[in-house]
């Protein structure tokens, strides 16, 4: 690490923001600026943020989350910071910063909650954040946080659960507003900010909180704070999200494991009935084979197909970083597939393999799936078309688990159980607020930023359309390969470093470009 | 449970053996009057072998299983007690006890090893025995084991590792030898014992046991002591048994888990690969779609047939005990089904299911196969028409775990680790010593045993016949539902005392109708 005197870095600032031409380019500066003189505060609340357990299912530990993050807002000077709590589900985390003169309001969701997880895939315990050097497969090693007017490797990455998804954005915009005000600027628009604690576990309550909250989540546009950037490594800003839903399946077979010899072709193995019920819903290109399923597909729109033809050529490059001999879209850009549905196979579970396999059939076998959706499809009909075909394949469907009664009046038998879904949505690619974040976005950047048509990922954007009337549009910040989701989920300090910039340059341009014309 | 005087007991003994009319009859009434004093000894030195663990891959465990066993031989007066080694593989444990005036000389096969568990599927651990009043599944409770004279109820259950599959064959035919002696009875055949260490395993170094002691192994015929009874409950001599061969797959995605959102629809999800790769092998009726699978199938024989159509019908009493509401045989009975090869899936692994499951793109996809083979399959062949199958598939074919530049350089690649394996054997269902297993078998017995002609497990039956040029016949006494190669594997106590009688009958009666005719 590099150890400058504060005299100098104090010296650089006011020379760096002096010779910024625009309120986007002294935005950016005084975010770098505030940065170089304070990586050990900034990294230390945030592994204290990371350091909290937060899988939504768990409410004691959500609560200590949200008053966490309550301290944190009330820290920098947020006024009426409230959880905002329905019950049954886990409390929004709500605060507002007004800016004198300014005449929009912007509005940044983002979500505290993460992804269940399997501590044992992890390297490190997901919830004891470490700075490592490099990723564990490449020989990383633990470093350690550097202290304010240090500079970690900004190839660094910090290591815990939700580290990318999506405390890093909670962590970048508070600490874009630190920064602005250690350099004296007013955002450009009036702030307020509404933290998720069940993004997910599927935002079961969100709407309840946002109609029972609707009076004070007025403003004029949303900016929804989660994903990845592009693969790329540039900024993006994407205009649609996809719906999701998920299944587990269990499909059963004998009650008691049996010896495969003197049963096999004989008993029939539940492990093998579940294969090709999975086959016959998904070929090996990602084609789903159950009936009328794009039916719903909202057409891709020119603007759209144009905004994917914009894209830098990268698909090549990321099939290589993972390894792959080949996509499931053969030649179609990712960014195009991402306008399908998907029906993603989150695992199996039969039987044994390798050490714990042995000769026996088993008795029951599980898959996990997760559905993505694309306007305008709906979770209530892709989940008739998905027991529809279950039952033209012949299983009987039952949603709880089956008798023996049951499980001997039919021949194929499998419990379906659904997680909670919402629909995709996908904003219109102009508009003012679009315009005004893509200016603000352009205004003093080293590199224009991506416009997508939509992420492949899923998030309650529909909601806060359908309930506020607002247009919402995301804004990622973490590195692409971020383990989101998975173990060893990271996030690499430039993202961090990079995302303050960007919220800066956001707070402090936008107002002007917005205007106050009526948004759409 | 009830206690009797002893001296009743001796009273009672010599009443029953005088009333027997025949050498079977004698025999029997002579095991059942040993075992009505001495259940408590009978179960404790069982208990004991038990308790030691036998995982064939675990040398020094084996060995004290190896050890204990000549101990139990040099108990009973049995010679030449000794281990054959040969490098690297588990020993056999070898005894012989002759009988004067036998002419004929019969050898009894078993295996102590047993198959590898996951102790976490166990209700209690694996290699501490206990005896339940009933199965877990019904609420069993563990229950104290008799002292001699005393007499637990026969429907109990001894629970652990290779209670049935295979110490419970050791265990009565040992008993057996006791009781006979207790009664003052000599055997009519000479007796010499086989118990093989890696069964379970794959028998890998039996062939070359067999060759290097194949002077010391001479005898005119040999039982297979191995496996469950009918499911009747009812005794079987089995004239053929499965050869097996195993599989370990790997299917590879990409390199690191993915955000099935972001990458759904264009990263190959190797878990919907695996899927329809199974589907490709295997419909849900059993059938192998494996080009050329059956063509050395030998077919079945009038006998055989005449054999089938002679068991008793229990395949529905059976299928409905087991839950299932149809069988993989469209209505083919069970015995006729072993006479096929089966491929059967022990397991499958990819990603996460219910609490663990995220939403993902694993990055890799495993199952687990055995293959069980008839005559006149060969491992070799079968593996071979395995692979072809796959690489009509389209799939690259590998050994060795996947390197990147593989993974690059093929659309689909998977990884295929075989098992030892062996053919199966089926010997001609007459001839001398078959004739006298039955005809001792059928003298004092209540019912008439089953006669079939191929049980479904496998065992290395095709070697004896091979390297000693001796017909092998199988005589199992585990219950069968005894869980055999799974988790809370147990033997009913009911088929301990049954299998001291049979081989109580077999001991006594064998030599009479043997003859002293040169065997087939």
């Amino acid at each position: 690490m590099r150890l400058r005197p504060l005299a100098l870095l104090a010296a650089l600032t006011v020379a760096r923001i002096a010779a910024a031409q625009t309120p986007g380019a002294r935005a950016r500066a005084a975010a770098e600026t505030y940065r170089d003189a304070h990586e050990g505060t900034i990294l230390r609340e945030f592994s204290d943020l990371l350091a909290l357990p937060n899988v939504a299912r768990d409410s004691a530990d959500i609560r200590r989350n949200a008053d966490f993050l309550l301290a944190m807002l009330g820290k920098r000077g947020f006024t009426n910071t409230r959880l905002l709590t329905v019950p049954g589900g886990p409390p929004a985390v709500y605060g507002e910063l007004p800016s004198p003169g300014a005449t929009r309001t912007l509005v940044l969701y983002a979500h505290y909650d993460g992804q269940p997880l399997d501590p044992k895939q992890w390297t490190s315990p997901p919830w004891q954040p470490v700075l490592r050097d490099r990723e564990p497969k490449d020989g990383g090693k633990v470093i350690a946080l550097p202290n304010d007017g240090q500079h970690a490797d900004p190839q660094a990455r910090l290591y815990a659960r939700s580290a990318g998804d999506d405390k890093a954005s909670i962590m970048a915009m508070l600490a874009a507003v630190d920064a602005m005000r250690a350099a004296g600027t007013a955002p450009s628009v009036n702030l307020k900010v509404f933290f998720e604690g069940e993004e997910e576990a599927g935002s079961a309550h969100l709407r309840q909180i946002l109609e029972t909250y609707r009076s004070q989540l007025t403003g004029d546009g949303w900016l929804f704070c989660d994903g990845p950037v592009h693969q790329s490594g540039r900024q993006q800003v994407v205009f649609g999200q996809r719906g999701v839903t998920e299944a587990e399946l269990t499909v059963y077979g004998p009650t008691r494991a049996l010896h495969s010899g003197h049963y096999g072709n004989w008993a029939p193995n539940p492990g093998v009935m579940l294969a090709n019920l999975i086959a016959s819903m998904r070929d090996d290109d990602g084609r789903i084979k159950i009936a009328g399923y794009y039916d719903d597909v909202r057409p891709i729109t020119p603007a759209e197909r144009r905004a994917i033809a914009a894209l830098p050529a990268y698909d090549d490059t990321l099939r290589r970083a993972l390894g792959l001999g080949r996509t499931e879209a053969n030649g179609a850009p990712l960014a195009e597939r991402l306008m399908l549905p998907a029906l993603n196979l989150r695992g199996i579970r039969v039987g044994g393999v390798r050490e714990t396999g042995s000769n026996t059939i088993a008795t029951e076998a599980y898959a996990s799936f997760d559905l993505r959706l694309v306007p305008n499809q709906t979770p209530e009909r892709v989940q008739r078309l998905f027991e529809a075909h279950l039952a033209r394949q012949g299983w009987f469907v039952t949603h709880d688990s089956a008798t023996t009664a049951v499980r001997l009046a039919h021949p194929k038998v499998v419990r379906v159980q659904w997680g909670s879904g919402y629909p995709a949505s996908r904003a219109p690619m102009d508009g003012p607020f679009g315009r005004a974040v893509i200016a603000a976005l352009r205004d003093g950047a080293a590199e224009p930023p991506l416009v997508i048509p939509t992420t492949g990922g899923s998030g309650p954007a529909y909601l806060f359309e359908q309930v506020l009337k607002v247009p919402m549009i995301s804004l990622p910040i973490a590195n692409f390969d971020d383990n989101q989701h998975a173990a060893d989920e990271n996030l690499k300090l430039k993202n961090l470093w990079d995302g303050i910039e960007t919220y800066a340059a956001l707070l402090a341009g936008m107002g002007k470009t917005w205007g106050a014309a009526v948004t759409p």
